[in-house]
C-alpha cells in the first residue's frame, strides 16, 4: 500500500464517522426526545475525538508529506491530496487546548445569548462574547500564521477555501453603493402597483407537506437517498447518499415552508449530486459553504421565484389548497414571493434587502477580529451600519445585534458566504439559460432538468476539485465572480429593467 | 489516576459509541431511505471497529491486570471490574480473522436465507448455513476454552451471563413433560366455552397509536427519555436516556400492537430504570438477554394480559375504538388475548404454546453445535419435535426450519433466553405480587405503580450488580429459577386452577 493509499483508507473512516455524525446532528434537532441531550452530547463529543484523532494522528503527517514527496498520482488523486492537506492542517493548526477552551467558551455564551436575546440584554452577553472573540481571534492568529494570510482570511479560508478579504472588499463595497439607490426605486415601485393579496389559509400542514414533496420531487430529489423531516430551525443535514432536509410548517402562510423547503432542496441536490465514488474522499466533498449557498439559491430565488415557475406553481398551489380569487393569480403570487421591505431581522429579509445584512455582519466582524472595533461599542455601530445600508434603526439589540447566533456560536468569517452564494447563485443561473436555452421554458412547465442538468455537470459533480470557488466559477462561467450579474439580475426582476 | 479510573474513563468511551450505535440501529429501521443502506452499513462497522480496538488495545489488558491486582475497591467497583473483565474476553477470546470471517458468512447466510424462506427451500440455504454454523462452533470452542465451560454454554453465556445448559436441560424437560398434557386441557376447555368474538375494524392508526402511547405512560414509560415509532419488526433500542421501542399497527386487529407495544415498554422499562449515574459503565447494564425478556413479558403476559389489566383495558379500547356489543366484554377480551391454538410460527405463537417452540430450538442447536445433529437432517428433526411437543407437523420449511433468522444471522444460543424469561417474569411477578398487595388492584384501575415500583428496587435498580440471572432473581425472590411458578401461573390462567 502506498502513503497515498494508506490516506485514502484513513480518509474513508474518518468520512464514515462524519457520516454517523450528520445523522445524529439530523436526529438531535428533529426526534430526539429532550431528555437525551445529555447522553447525545455524550455520543457526538466521543465521535468528533475519535475523528480528531484519526486525523492528528502522527502517521498522518509523514504519510502526507511522503505522499506529496512521491508523486506520481493523477489530477484526481493529486486533488484528493491537496485536500486532505488541507483539512490535516485545519485540524492540526490550533493547539488541543485552545480547541477544548474555545468549545466550552461556546458553550457558555450560546447559553449567555439565548438569555440575553431573550431580554435585550447586550451586556449580559459581553462577558461571555469576549471571551469567544479572544480564543477565536487567538485560533484566527495560528491558523493565518500555518496558512501565511491574515488572522481574518484564515477564518473565511475555512468555510469557503481561497476566499479573501481584500476581494470581498471590493465585491461588497460596489454592491453597498448599490443597493441603497435600488432599494429606493424598488419601493416606489411596489408602492405605484395595486395592493399584493395574501392567499387566506389555513394550509393544513399534510398538504402543505405533499406539495413540498412533489417540488422536491420536480426538482429532481432522489428519495431513496434523502427524506424531508420537521425541525425547529431548517436545515439540510444527513450523511451520503441520505441527505436529510427540514422545514417548519406555518398554517397561516404556506409560502414561507414552500420557499424554504426548495432552499434546502438547493442544498440536497448539491449533496446527492456528488459523484458517488468520491463521496467518502475529502475531493469529493462539496467546495465551501458559498458554492453551496450558491446551489440552495440558484433553486430557490433564481428558479422558483422566476415568474415563469411561479406562474406553473400557481396552478399547483391552487389545486392543493383549494384556492379561489384573485390573491392566487399567477401574477400576484410572484409580487407575493418577491415582495422588498425595509426589515430588522436577516433571516425574514427578502432578495434586495439581504446583502446589507451581511455586509454590515462583514464588516463589524473583520473589524473585531483585526482589533479595530471593540465589543463594547458593537450596539452603536451595528445600529449605524443599519441605518446607513438599509436606512432602518433597529429599536432594541434583540432586533439588533443580539439577533444571530453566529458570533456566540463561534461561527466567524461565515456571514460573507450568504451573499457571495447569492451572487455566484445569479451567475451560474446566467451561464446555465445561455448554455441550455430550456431552462426556463421548462420551469414554466414545472421541470427542473434543464436547470439541475447543467448543475450536475459543472457544480455538482465537480465536488472540490477545483481548489477554490472562484476556480469552480470560471471553469462554469468562464470568469471569476462578477458582481454585474447579481445586480443586473436584482434590477431585471425587481425593476423589470 | 489508578487503574481503574482509567479503565472507568474508557469503558464510558466505548458505552458512548455503543450509544450512537444504537440510535444509528434505531434510524435503519425506522427512517432511513432504501438507498442509504451502504452508507450506513459503512458507518457502523467503522464505529463497530473502533469500539473494538477500545475494547482489545494492549493498554486495557494490562489495566484490568493491574487493578484486579490493587485491589482497594468497593462493591459496586468491583462488580464493574467483574463486568469490564467478562466484556474484555468476549472481546479478545476469538482471533480478528475468525470475527471478520464469520461476519462474512453472516451477510452471505442472511441474503441466502431470505430467498429460501420465501421458496420454502432449504436445500438452497444449506451451504451457507453450515458454514455459519462451522465458524460459529469455532469461536464457541475459543470462548469456551478461555471460559472453561463448553463450547454451547459459552454461547450461552454470551446472551444470559451464568446460564448453562445442565440447568436448561433440567429446567426445560420438566416443561416439556407438563407442556402438552396442559395443551390439550387447555384446548378442551376453549372448546367448551361460547365462541371468542373479534371486536370489528378497521381501527385507524392515529387512534392505535394514541392509544398505545396512553399505555405506556401508565405503564411509567418517560417520554422525555424515549419515543415510539413504526417498523417492520417491533424492537426496543435506541440509547441511554434515549430508548426507542417501535411496534406495527394491524388495521383489523388492534390488539396485535398494543400487547406489542406493552411488551416493548417492559423491554424500555427496564433500560430507563437502571440508575442514571452508572449508565455508562459495564455495571449499570440490564443483566443479559433473560433478565430482559423477563422485564417485556411481565408487562406484556403478567401484567397486561391478567384478568384484572383486561377488564380496564376493555373501558379504554372501547372508547379509544367507539366499540359496541358483546366483543368488547371484558370477559371476551381477556378471552381473546389469552386464546390457545397450536400452530407452526413462533412469532404467533400463545403463552402456552410458545415454550414448545423454544425448547425445539434449544434441543437442535445444541445438537448441532455438538456435532450429535447434522445440518442436513434438521429439517426432519425439526418436524418430529414438532409433532412430539405440540402435535402439529409443518408442512414445509418455511412453516419449519426455515422460519427464524437467529441462526442464518449468528445468534446461537439465544432461543432459550425467551422462556427463560418467561419463567422468570412469573416468578418476579408472583414475589411483587407477594410483596406489594396493591399490585393487582392497582392494574384493575390501569396503574402500573406498584408492580413497577417494585422492579425498580429488585430489578431495574440492580444493573448488573448481580454476576447471573440466577443471582438476580435470589435478591429479589429468594430463590433461583424455579419452573412450579410458571407452571402454576399457566394452570392458574388457562385452566381456572
Amino acid at each position: 500500500m502506498t502513503a497515498y493509499q494508506d490516506l485514502e483508507r484513513r480518509f474513508a473512516r474518518i468520512a464514515a464517522i462524519g457520516g454517523a455524525l450528520g445523522i445524529l446532528g439530523w436526529d438531535t434537532q428533529t426526534m430526539m426526545p429532550d431528555g437525551a441531550a445529555d447522553g447525545r452530547a455524550e455520543q457526538t463529543a466521543t465521535l468528533s475525538v475519535l475523528a480528531h484523532e484519526l486525523m492528528t494522528a502522527p502517521e498522518v503527517a509523514d504519510l502526507l508529506a511522503a505522499a506529496e514527496a512521491q508523486g506520481g498520482l493523477d489530477a484526481w488523486q493529486a486533488a484528493n491530496l491537496r485536500e486532505m492537506r488541507r483539512l490535516h492542517l485545519q485540524a492540526t493548526a490550533l493547539p488541543a487546548d485552545l480547541v477544548e477552551a474555545t468549545s466550552k467558551a461556546i458553550s457558555t455564551c450560546e447559553m449567555a445569548w439565548r438569555a440575553a436575546r431573550a431580554g435585550s440584554d447586550y451586556a449580559a452577553l459581553l462577558p461571555s462574547l469576549r471571551e469567544v472573540l479572544r480564543l477565536v481571534r487567538e485560533g484566527a492568529v495560528a491558523k493565518g500564521a500555518a496558512l501565511g494570510i491574515s488572522p481574518y482570511d484564515a477564518l473565511l479560508d475555512e468555510h469557503d477555501p481561497g476566499s479573501r478579504a481584500a476581494r470581498i472588499d471590493a465585491l461588497f463595497d460596489d454592491l453597498a453603493g448599490f443597493l441603497p439607490g435600488l432599494l429606493e426605486r424598488v419601493l416606489d415601485r411596489q408602492a405605484a402597483e395595486p395592493p399584493v393579496l395574501r392567499p387566506e389559509g389555513p394550509f393544513p400542514v399534510d398538504r402543505q407537506k405533499d406539495l413540498g414533496e412533489r417540488l422536491m420531487r420536480a426538482a429532481g430529489f432522489d428519495f431513496t437517498r434523502g427524506r424531508l423531516d420537521v425541525s425547529l430551525h431548517p436545515f439540510c443535514g444527513g450523511a451520503n447518499d441520505d441527505v436529510r432536509i427540514t422545514t417548519r410548517y406555518d398554517e397561516a402562510d404556506f409560502a414561507k415552508a414552500l420557499m424554504g423547503v426548495l432552499h434546502e432542496t438547493g442544498h440536497a441536490l448539491y449533496e446527492q449530486g456528488r459523484p458517488r465514488a468520491w463521496m467518502l474522499q475529502p475531493v469529493g466533498n462539496a467546495r465551501g459553504m458559498a458554492a453551496h449557498e450558491s446551489q440552495s439559491l440558484i433553486v430557490e430565488m433564481q428558479a422558483s421565484r422566476s415568474a415563469e415557475f411561479i406562474g406553473w406553481l400557481a396552478g399547483e398551489a391552487r389545486a392543493a389548497f383549494d384556492g379561489r380569487g384573485p390573491a392566487w393569480e399567477p401574477d400576484n403570487l410572484r409580487r407575493l414571493t418577491t415582495r422588498v421591505e425595509r426589515g430588522f431581522i436577516r433571516v425574514d429579509a427578502d432578495e434586495v434587502t439581504y446583502p446589507a445584512h451581511v455586509i454590515l455582519r462583514y464588516r463589524l466582524e473583520k473589524a473585531l477580529i483585526a482589533g479595530d472595533l471593540d465589543l463594547a461599542d458593537l450596539p452603536a455601530a451595528w445600529n449605524e451600519g443599519m441605518r446607513t445600508l438599509l436606512g432602518v434603526t433597529p429599536p432594541n439589540d434583540r432586533l439588533g445585534c443580539l439577533q444571530d447566533i453566529h458570533w456566540p456560536g463561534g461561527g466567524w468569517g461565515y456571514f460573507p458566504t450568504y451573499t457571495l452564494g447569492a451572487m455566484t447563485a445569479a451567475q451560474l443561473f446566467e451561464a446555465a439559460c445561455a448554455a441550455e436555452p430550456d431552462v426556463k421554458p421548462c420551469l414554466a412547465r414545472g421541470d427542473f432538468a434543464p436547470l439541475v442538468g447543467w448543475l450536475r455537470t459543472n457544480v455538482h459533480g465537480k465536488g472540490s476539485l477545483p481548489a477554490s470557488t472562484d476556480e469552480l466559477l470560471v471553469g462554469a462561467t468562464g470568469r471569476p465572480l462578477d458582481v454585474a450579474v447579481f445586480k443586473r439580475h436584482l434590477e431585471r426582476r425587481y425593476l423589470g429593467a
